[in-house]
């Protein structure tokens, strides 16, 4: 999926991966476009005084921020950021483009790279030093119209996980430590990945209240209050690349990676079998020309499909290639199966092997597609439901974190206590590079809430707890 | 269609201009993708070594590169250059995922901004510091293999700008001097400005030969010489968000832009007439009824279409601000309209007006955008044949120049003989700004060719004629 390169922290996207990232892209655009948002491209160069203009925001962003310097031989006269978000590139126009209530709502995204210069273990697609993401950008007259938008982005991605990437998230508030540095408050849909059983953000989607817009003079007549002006609400919210990286740690098996149909590059991979010396001429030519009809078959009802004719491979080799690939289905034809109008399909995710008529194939097909992401989310969230343990006691809870799970547990919501939990749950002596040393952090507060009982404490300290909060080690 | 933006030679794409490039994208990666190419991304980082590889490459790049020098506070262990083009970034690439015949052809294209920190006057969508493109690269093991992909994707480009943009473009040959730094030669399509009779640059497709892959080490076992390698062959090719700004200066009239109707956000926008104190109530809201159902009629024909319903504006108004924004199709209902079951449908191309039963709208006004994309290209392309001027005497050269012409001349085909042309068209002594100072230099040789005569010499030096070239002062 991905190629390494010669700067530390920057990765390739090879075919394989921007063709999931480009499905992604194709739903959520549409999607947002029914919302209204239109797509618009801004500079990826920031002015040092522009960047600076909200205090929360630049104190957040500004360890990892980029600087270009030079042009040729040449000192800038003064040095000019590469985005790490966009808010301070876009806002200045908001406030020209915004005079009147008829301006509203504004609904803008675009797509694009973001540069954020960490210097933490970079990961390929977790912790990347450019990745690829859209962020959208909106303005509503009031808080209630900008609340309800947060929570409709919110959704699409809780389906681009779900339903493109089978991938199942919670979806919560971000605590008051953790939320975006200058928003009001930011809500979040988060992974929980078995195999280490830390969380990863899935995409988050900000209101950022008014904010930026008190900064950057975004502002209409009040028609309340005649002659006077009020500041609009903006929201901001994003998804980026990460995405395919949480779909592959989740997907992934002993023999590779496992695509989930309605990303995958391909979707059905056609190998001819049963070639062997005593096969004739023409039955070998008879048999590739069946594989040639399977494949116009399946292409014709809208399969991404590929039919493996190289004659250098053999077919053991071809099983291997594919599997790595995590191409969903392979149809298996060998004389046989071309004799009784038949061919064989097998399972990438469960290896199940069925035999089906080569009437109708692409609606076979296309069934067992469907069935193959339905069953990767469900099994994958039956796992996720494994490694979330419901704990109401402190002494429980590292325990739980170091048996790979994320622990959901009362809370007082306060940062002081989230900072403590953080600190008493590293463990520094038993660092093997798995995280493990690394504290636990709160992950949301889910909306679907477990009730509280009365008088119930904090997992931590001593005050009343007021919410259910999602904890882990995270990516 | 942009907004200016705090740093010199950075635009914004606003919606409707961003959309233009959408549409484009959608046409182009979808015929790449019938010739097998597969999207990819790539780092916008180079390392200074990696960018150095190619000599005269980097020679041509240098004086443009942006580095960056710094991260938060700390200064980088070596600079940092962003992509002015990726061939230095993909090819070591190439040069892992290609070890033999059966890895070739390698195609790959990648949607991208790119950075040439120019001094030159910044120019929205002409000569900007940070544009969009795509830029394809492939390897073909042999030459005739190379040689042809270039021409269909020259062909591609053409398609772009006649089909799509309505911008008529010859094809033909770079000269040596004009030719991509380091790459074997360069095809092009080439647009004139009629309002200067100024060459532009449409977008290049170059063979590179076997420059790269020979400091790239991009090899494959040779089959005609066992156990020695050969290097492959190479193609780039790249379309830019100049596209827009070719379009924009062709079709703009004194009303403001012209939009082509395949490239429009919106093609058609319905406009309520006749609304006067006197029509009752119930009137209104059936004209208004009336509008929706042509929207809807339209929209479910395919038509990118709005119902400018607002109250608070006069239709006066709604024309002024849709001409000037390009929509190719105004359609005005008003009570009349109505009872006669029509609409009267107005060309912003040629502003001429025709009524029309509403019955089959979605047919009529789908006729009708058809006619408009064709009628501005052929106006277009009569405008641009009265653009360009076939001379053989050099006399003539500068004089039809000054006449906002193109030169179409014959000419010997030597670098020593284009500077000279360049030196002796240019005026230093009239810049207005206009771009009249400046020489004319060689915007392609057509692949379409005049007959030379028997003993023709080159329209500058005594040297005997090789081809006719297409010379203009340039953008």
């Amino acid at each position: 999926m991905i190629e390494y390169y010669d700067i530390s922290g920057c990765y390739i996207l090879r075919p394989w991966a921007c063709s999931v990232w480009d499905h992604i892209r194709d739903f959520f655009d549409r999607e947002i476009k029914l919302l209204g948002v239109e797509n618009a491209y801004f500079p990826m160069f920031v002015s040092k005084s522009a960047l600076e203009k909200e205090a929360d925001h630049i104190a957040d962003f500004a360890p990892e921020v980029a600087w270009v310097t030079k042009s040729g031989q040449s000192d800038l006269a003064e040095p000019i950021a590469l985005r790490p978000t966009s808010e301070t590139i876009m806002y200045p126009s908001f406030a020209k483009w915004i005079r009147s209530h008829r301006d509203l709502p504004l609904k803008i995204n675009q797509w694009a790279n973001v540069v954020r210069w960490e210097f933490k273990n970079p990961t390929p697609f977790l912790r990347t030093r450019e990745f690829l993401w859209q962020e959208g950008h909106t303005a509503y007259e009031t808080k209630p119209e900008a609340d309800k938008e947060v929570l409709q982005i919110l959704e699409l991605y809780r389906r681009v996980y779900e339903e493109y990437l089978a991938v199942p998230v919670i979806k919560g508030k971000k605590s008051e430590k953790e939320k975006f540095a200058g928003g009001l408050y930011t809500t979040t849909v988060e992974a929980i990945i078995p195999s280490t059983g830390r969380g990863v953000q899935g995409a988050t989607s900000h209101n950022l209240g008014q904010n930026f817009s008190k900064m950057f003079d975004i502002l209409i007549e009040d028609n309340d209050r005649p002659g006077q002006k009020k500041h609009v609400w903006q929201n901001s919210w994003g998804l980026t690349t990460r995405t395919i990286g949480v779909m592959i740690m989740l997907h992934g098996d002993n023999k590779g990676l496992v695509l989930p149909p309605r990303v995958a590059s391909l979707q059905a991979v056609i190998v001819p079998c049963g070639i062997t010396a005593s096969l004739s001429e023409a039955d070998r030519a008879a048999l590739m020309a069946y594989g040639k009809q399977v494949e116009d078959a399946l292409r014709a009802g809208g399969i991404r499909v590929k039919f493996d004719d190289r004659d250098n491979y053999t077919p053991g080799y071809k099983f291997n290639h594919w599997e790595l690939r995590g191409v969903p289905l392979r149809i298996e034809v060998g004389p046989r199966d071309m004799k009784n109008k038949q061919i064989v399909a097998v399972r990438r995710d469960t290896g199940e092997k069925t035999s089906h008529s080569v009437d109708n194939i692409a609606t076979t097909a296309k069934t067992l597609l469907t069935t193959i992401q339905d069953s990767l989310l469900a099994r994958a969230t039956a796992v996720r439901d494994a490694h979330v343990r419901r704990i109401e006691n402190w002494e429980d809870f590292v325990p739980a974190l170091n048996a790979k799970c994320a622990v959901l547990a009362p809370w007082c919501d306060e940062t002081p206590c989230e900072e403590d939990i953080k600190k008493s749950s590293a463990k520094v002596d038993t660092d093997d590079g798995s995280g493990a040393a690394m504290g636990a952090k709160s992950l949301c507060k889910p909306f679907e809430q477990p009730e509280l009982k009365a008088g119930q404490k904090c997992v931590k300290c001593d005050k009343p707890a007021k919410v259910f909060c999602l904890f882990g080690r995270s990516y």
